[in-house]
């Protein structure tokens, strides 16, 4: 039995001790948090120095709290890794051995997830801590990639790009509709589809709109329509950006 | 039996020849093509001026040609529709009755699509003639909205802001994965989330990410690994618009 032991108690660890929990072939150890006094799935520990002996410790804090906190590991010579997607495992005190454990995905404290479609991007200083990190994901079910330093970075910009910028479009896009009195109900199946399109068109080949067809018209028309200045100035430039893609 | 006549073989035209050929309520009649010889579920016309009678003709080509072809048509005081978001019905020539067959979807030639999903946004000149629309929709089992052209203009916005420019989001995160050997692949659960988070979440709820708990420290590194200056320029702007909606 593989022995996991979670620090932090934000959205990712929550969902990890729901993941950890949920697979017979990991022995949760020890969920440390500041705020949370009890949960009848694993042992809470409010004071990070008396923590026990684990296979793996993951720290899944703010980027900022990553340093400081493995600074108050008791314990050496264990392995600790940090869950983010834009800071080298350097960033946890070295009197430990090191790694990462990066989960590419988004997580809501109120939304159920498929666990074992998260591709967990790994890294370790050591080979077998690597191997060990790999374990850990087959025994979750989870795809594994193992990525450095310079990867993570750029599929954690990606992820701010697919995940963060689009779900501001659909807020932008819901403010529009509610304007108007129209319910984002409506618009959906399209949303939807948008996403569906990736798994059987690559998004160059799906790419349509005014922008595409340099409908000028349409996309003078949209502008006048905004009356917010950085809105349509983003308007703009992804139009821009997106005529020039199609222009040879 | 309700007849319906599609005339254009884009895109729209031909995800309507499928939709209603598909559907035991309505006889299609017939599909003006100018490139189209021989389709084996529908008579295909070259010459417009030879459409014979139906209840509906529904125009489906470039905003731009909506005008010319419908002033083509030989017949008068028929329903003819277009189905563009971004155009009024006046656009048809007014020897006809009028009207807008709009469906809210991206349509590509090669996508499979549940048509059943699509909704369609209705306007008539005629009150008559809007219920012939909203039974139109009814025998393909779609859900019809009555908009009128103002409400459209602004669902067509949002549906550009959703579709068009997620899509070129995708199309950028896939360039920056590529430039470091990493497969697009990885990134597709984390998109799948995106939209699934939509129909249980508010977006503004579901937002997360280094602009809205303003970690500076990654956005300025981000910035940094972006070497295209429209492409830093989109980061800074929607970064910009997500820190200050959450500012409050």
């Amino acid at each position: 039995m593989l022995k996991v032991s979670v620090i932090g108690s934000g959205n990712v660890g929550f969902h990890f001790i729901n993941l950890f929990h949920n697979s017979e072939k990991i022995q949760l150890c020890e969920w440390y948090s500041r705020n949370l006094k009890f949960d009848k799935r694993v042992t809470v520990i409010n004071d990070i120095s008396i923590l026990s002996e684990s296979d793996i410790y993951i720290i899944c804090v703010n980027d900022d709290s990553i340093s400081k906190i493995s600074d108050r590991l008791k314990f050496r010579n264990r392995l600790v890794v940090h869950t983010s997607g834009s800071n080298s495992y350097k960033k946890i005190n070295i009197k430990n051995r090191r790694g990462v454990f990066y989960p590419l995905q988004t997580f809501s404290k109120t939304r159920n997830l498929n666990y074992s479609e998260i591709p967990f991007c790994i890294e370790a200083e050591k080979n077998a801590d690597r191997n060990l990190l790999i374990n850990l994901t087959k025994r979750i079910g989870c795809k594994c990639y193992e990525i450095d330093f310079n990867q993570r970075k750029t599929l954690h910009l990606a992820a701010v790009i697919t995940n963060n910028f689009t779900n501001f479009l659909f807020i932008l896009a819901k403010e529009f509709l509610n304007n108007k009195n129209l319910d984002f109900e409506i618009l959906k199946p399209l949303i939807k589809e948008t996403v569906n399109k990736i798994h059987k068109l690559e998004p160059e080949k799906a790419q349509t709109g005014p922008a595409k067809r340099k409908d000028f018209n349409t996309i003078n028309m949209h502008l006048k329509m905004l009356d917010e200045d950085k809105t349509r100035e983003l308007y703009k430039i992804i139009s821009e950006m997106i005529t020039s893609k199609y222009e040879n």
